[in-house]
């Protein structure tokens, strides 16, 4: 017979769960293994509410494990380290992404591309060896092999550096690949959420040109003047979007809804990059011809390996970047969940874990 | 009031035409001008016929301008060279391809990327500067600036050499620049026409290994024993294309009717480039959470520079690489439009210009 959640493992954990389809949080006790050789056991102080939260705890993608306990920008402290590992100690400020392990032997893991291993095993809602399924951040401890823990630089406050884990290398690691870190070059952001507005500051620590692309106006004040964008286009104004044809070097898309790419590619100099990051549930209308004219492309790139995580964490410590952020206590999750998905958030939710949920 | 085509220019030219949007061709006297101090003028001697000349004489692009004179794979001699011409002399074999001018000074032209100018004027169906409509090669000779005429080596023979300049570079130009020359890669190339069969014979030149994928089975034997592909893909067999899953670094496809680009990008390994040079009259579905699980890319691209036509030529003389034809006489052409349509030709028809077409 299965054990349950509570009993499986040795170390008693809490934490907030999703139990069916609507999604809806309560708390719920289970646990967690016992530190091994190579693992380090991270007290959870803060994580961030990604919008893949919202769509995995309503099964939007199909793929949802119930119970479920979300959260994948985890940023804690260390209390427990076992024998193998060296690069940690009791009290570092540490944190803990999308992935919890990967088979450490196909091609991607050798090229530090663990994010693209046919087996990873993310944070959350993923079977682990063991057969047990993953749990995520909103609770109040995790345990997880050395290689998949990120060191926070001191400078960084970790309640604003916990959606470094995944929004930020989610926009970090497709600008340095295709060549969006470039100083000079000509970048469009699309959508200024919580993936948007981490693009806009890398972008402008890389040196770039950066255009926010919003279907909303009023985004324009805040884009310019908050996040130092250095122009700002409506997508549904034809006008504007016909004086900048021809213009950027890349573009950076943030939209996981439905959307038109001809009016972006459109955007792209010869030889521009669109590259999508967020992930709409049906496929998107492909125009060909607008790609022939300037051999264009449409990519996606999906978070990053472990290794450009920490360089990505070390650069935003470098240029003092951390996400704004709305700090929420643990029992106002749902109420933030229904404000995400209308959008109502400046600009990434993060739980103030260690202070607010309660055993 | 308008001249007419026989009149506009002082030399006398023959060739065929379509008048309307049924697309048949008949013969047809019109007139090239003068040959100007950085012009040649080419006896045309073979002229290839590209599937584009069937989109275009029956106007399926919407862009048609008649009567057409189609054709822009043409080789040939030179017959005249203006004074400030040094590069070519009278007797030089010689071929024009898709473009007789461009801007020659925006940024695309800057970098010898005279196929993306916003400006650039077509062989056939286009707008040239004195207001006249230019016509390609279907007919007795062309009249071009020197910068646009391209040298073939003497050991490639002119009737199999005149693809090149379109269905060769087409292929050519995106195996360079996404990298699918690079030796040991592994390329698909997605259907086996004009374009396809070109990409075969170069991929082997590049020293890759080329995997063939079809809807047709039957063209394994060809593909493998006369083209020299290492291995064959039936797009349509499910087990087949499972198996192959993750195997290709590159996948070139020539198909330019709407079709699934799912199960292409499935066959790509992470990194993996899905390289698009037919022209599709619907938008593609684009799935992109494919994308997103290995940073894959979708692109387009179309022709090549000049200098990259003039280096795909002698690269093509090196390794003895020229297209597999058929030579028809001029008054066949509009049955080879009819076989072309249902793709009964292995794998590109080539008009005897000088022998048959006459005036």
């Amino acid at each position: 017979m299965q054990k349950s959640p509570e009993e499986e493992h040795p170390q008693k954990a809490v934490g907030w769960a999703a139990r069916d389809p609507s999604g809806v949080l309560s708390p719920f006790k289970f646990s967690r293994r016992v530190n091994g050789d190579k693992d380090v056991t991270i007290k959870v102080l803060f994580c961030g509410i990604c919008h893949s939260d919202l769509h995995n705890v309503k099964n939007e993608w199909g793929t949802a494990l119930y119970p479920m306990v979300p959260g994948h920008e985890i940023a804690g402290v260390v209390t427990e380290v076992g024998r193998d590992v060296t690069k940690f100690k009791v009290g570092d400020k540490v944190g803990v992404g999308c992935l919890v392990d990967s088979c450490r032997s196909c091609d991607n893991c050798a090229q530090d591309l663990e994010n693209y291993c046919p087996k990873l095993i993310l944070t959350y809602n993923s079977i682990f060896y063991d057969g047990s399924t993953t749990f995520g951040g909103f609770s109040d401890k995790v345990v997880v092999d050395h290689h998949f823990v990120l060191r926070f630089p001191d400078n960084l406050s970790l309640d604003g550096a916990s959606p470094l884990l995944c929004a930020g290398i989610t926009v970090y690691s497709p600008m340095k690949y295709f060549g969006f870190s470039e100083p000079g070059k000509h970048l469009g952001v699309v959508g200024l959420g919580g993936l948007g507005h981490m693009a806009v500051k890398f972008g402008k620590a890389f040196g770039l040109k950066v255009t926010v692309i919003s279907t909303s106006a009023s985004k324009e004040k805040e884009a310019l003047e908050r996040l130092g964008a250095d122009s700002f286009l409506v997508s549904r104004d034809p006008d504007q979007m016909q004086a900048a044809m021809g213009t950027l070097d890349g573009i950076l898309d943030t939209v996981s809804a439905v959307h038109p790419l001809e009016p972006l590619i459109n955007l792209l100099k010869t030889n521009g990059k669109l590259v999508l990051v967020g992930v709409p549930d049906k496929p998107l209308e492909l125009p060909i011809f607008p790609l022939l004219m300037g051999r264009k492309l449409v990519a996606g790139s999906g978070i990053g390996g472990l290794k450009e995580t920490q360089e990505m964490v070390d650069f935003a410590g470098k240029h003092n970047i951390t996400a704004d952020i709305e700090v929420i206590s643990m029992d106002y999750v749902n109420t933030a969940m229904e404000r995400l998905a209308k959008g109502d958030v400046k600009y990434r939710f993060v739980i103030d874990v260690a202070n607010t949920l309660t055993s």
